[in-house]
């Protein structure tokens, strides 16, 4: 089939491969051999089950998953996580790092404090969250319940190259906009989170995955925690303590096998530097354009940067959208042009965008 | 086009109506003249906010909503309403009376309990849940945080046919299983939460109708409540605060537009009160299938019923399976026989049930 299809740019939800799209299309009404639809099963079907065992199954494989981690299918999004992780892991007598390298780990700073103690190990807020806090910098808490990071920076266009030492502190991440770009170090952390709408899904479930001691944790709060938020409960029923997000759950199992038919996080890492990498180096080319994370904490998910006016900025905007490449507007609180470049965003699109800001410079500059 | 759909009697996620699933899968991998699929549309485009838009004014419309309520569309489903209830509303100093008339009501008790002091105004709980409590066994607090009821009970299927007279009192309600399969008193109501996946749609979105007294209470929580638990927050950004539930908000508002062309809600209720009457005429039409609710309490969203032994219960269940008359098994809680059947489901599905219980009784009776 052909489509007048669009590319687009947003921070998330973003595009997913076209072959999961038209899978999903083909079976909407019936999954094959069931007789309803994915969007009218029981939950405890067997039908769903499967559904739920193979998205999760594909995940581990993916993404190398050890077995001593539990993978959950949470709502609520990164948002509802960054009350989760201190209501279940930071008791009262105990401090919990925060490293501050961008708006979101700001907000998680903010609910955590409602929470209890928190120590701000690091932060780049000064310099306009440009750059990821270094390891000499960070004043981590000994014995803290845990150290936070956000693992890549979607506002700001940044993101980690190596995590940061933590010793025996458990690390938990929120990678809402990095989960699955590249291979994940993933027994390096206790727990992750991630929204799947920007790599692996459509909007409406939220992937965690949790290192047993961590669900052990967790146990000891079930009695006083709203039972939704414990993690130990959602660790226990195996995502199906209530009714969970079926249609998303299955349509994150349908990106979970494209990406292995891409080869995997390795192969999909390389095709995501080589887009980034186009990108980044039209942007320093002549110096019209400007980026705005350091080069060293460039995000290949979402790139951001500024033009010599805000007036240009508005025209490039208004002009790339006409000719069908959306969403490059920057977030309101920054400003400039991002170009959110996810796993299923295509090379050709990325192209498009080079040959346009060429054209674009050409005429404005 | 046709297509060898089953009758799925299960109690959600549930039927929808064939039109809305077809619609679904025309425009899945391209929103008419959007160029992009519903799952992949940012939820700050213009198009979302219009789709969000259209699906409140239609949902307003439906249940003719007076302007003083607020439509919200959250995630996590009942189970988290029932701790952002007493989050929201029960002030340490006050009591919240709770009606005690079936097992998801007994779910919401317990929640509450870990936020506040409850008083349980009235429970059928040692008569099985068979009944909803009368007015006059009502022990309600004077000045009550609130009164809380589930206005449907799936598990024993018994509903409310009058609501309670609580006075001044603000009535909460959820209405997860019977929400917009009736006219709706909202006026009665200061607060009614349903999760989407029996009469509204897929799984994956709460509807939350809340009357503005309640957002300014829930105002006043709002620096110390986790953010994403706030109704004030959710109300004040619109339902954006963080990414929703765009795809299950879509499909909510497809449905709304099938109810609106079934006749509204009055229609509706015409439809489901014959559909309901058929089966429990069968049930009642020789003794030997017993209807386990009381007879003025039956829901019309959940027939439940025994046959004479578990053995032949089994039985049923495996053969009505087997003609396409799935999900009939009763709550592993209770056991016996449930029929749901939901807006969505089809008259021809109950007069095929009926058929079948009709013949299974001849051979087997």
């Amino acid at each position: 089939m052909s489509y007048k299809r669009i590319y687009n740019f947003s921070a998330g939800p973003a595009m997913l491969p076209v072959p999961v799209l038209e899978e999903i299309q083909r079976d909407l009404v019936e999954l094959p051999g069931v007789g309803m639809s994915i969007l009218e099963i029981s939950h405890r079907s067997k039908t769903f089950e499967a559904i739920l065992a193979e998205t999760e199954a594909d995940i581990r494989a993916l993404g190398a998953i050890p077995s001593n981690y539990r993978v959950l299918f949470l709502p609520g999004g990164a948002s509802l996580q960054f009350s989760m992780v201190p209501m279940n892991f930071l008791a009262s007598s105990a401090t919990a790092d925060y490293i501050d390298a961008g708006s979101w780990a700001e907000k998680a700073i903010k609910e955590a404090k409602k929470v209890g103690t928190i120590n701000v190990a690091a932060s780049t807020k000064g310099e306009g969250y440009t750059r990821i806090p270094g390891q000499t910098e960070l004043k981590l808490t000994p014995g803290a319940a845990y150290v936070h990071i956000t693992s890549n920076n979607t506002i700001e266009g940044t993101e980690y190259k190596q995590l940061p030492d933590v010793g025996a502190t458990p690390l938990i991440a929120d990678t809402s906009s990095d989960m699955f770009s590249r291979p994940l170090e993933i027994s390096r952390h206790a727990l992750i989170y991630s929204g799947a709408q920007k790599n692996m899904g459509p909007a409406g479930v939220t992937i965690v995955i949790i290192r047993d001691d961590l669900v052990a944790r967790s146990a000891g709060r079930k009695a006083s925690l709203p039972t939704m938020l414990s993690y130990a409960v959602h660790a226990e029923n195996k995502s199906l303590y209530n009714t969970p997000a079926t249609f998303a759950i299955y349509a994150v199992g349908l990106v979970m096998k494209w990406l292995a038919g891409q080869g995997g996080l390795a192969a999909i890492a390389k095709i995501n530097e080589r887009k980034a990498g186009k990108l980044y180096s039209e942007i320093d080319r002549t110096g019209f354009y400007r980026g705005t994370a350091r080069k060293e904490h460039r995000s290949l998910m979402n790139v951001t940067f500024r033009l010599p006016s805000e007036e240009l900025e508005k025209t490039f905007v208004k002009e790339s959208a006409a000719v069908g490449l959306d969403g490059l507007k920057g977030h309101r609180s920054v400003g400039g042009i991002r170009a959110s470049l996810y796993n299923a965003f295509p090379e050709a699109g990325v192209d498009e965008l080079v040959n346009f800001m060429k054209e674009f410079e050409r005429t404005r500059g």
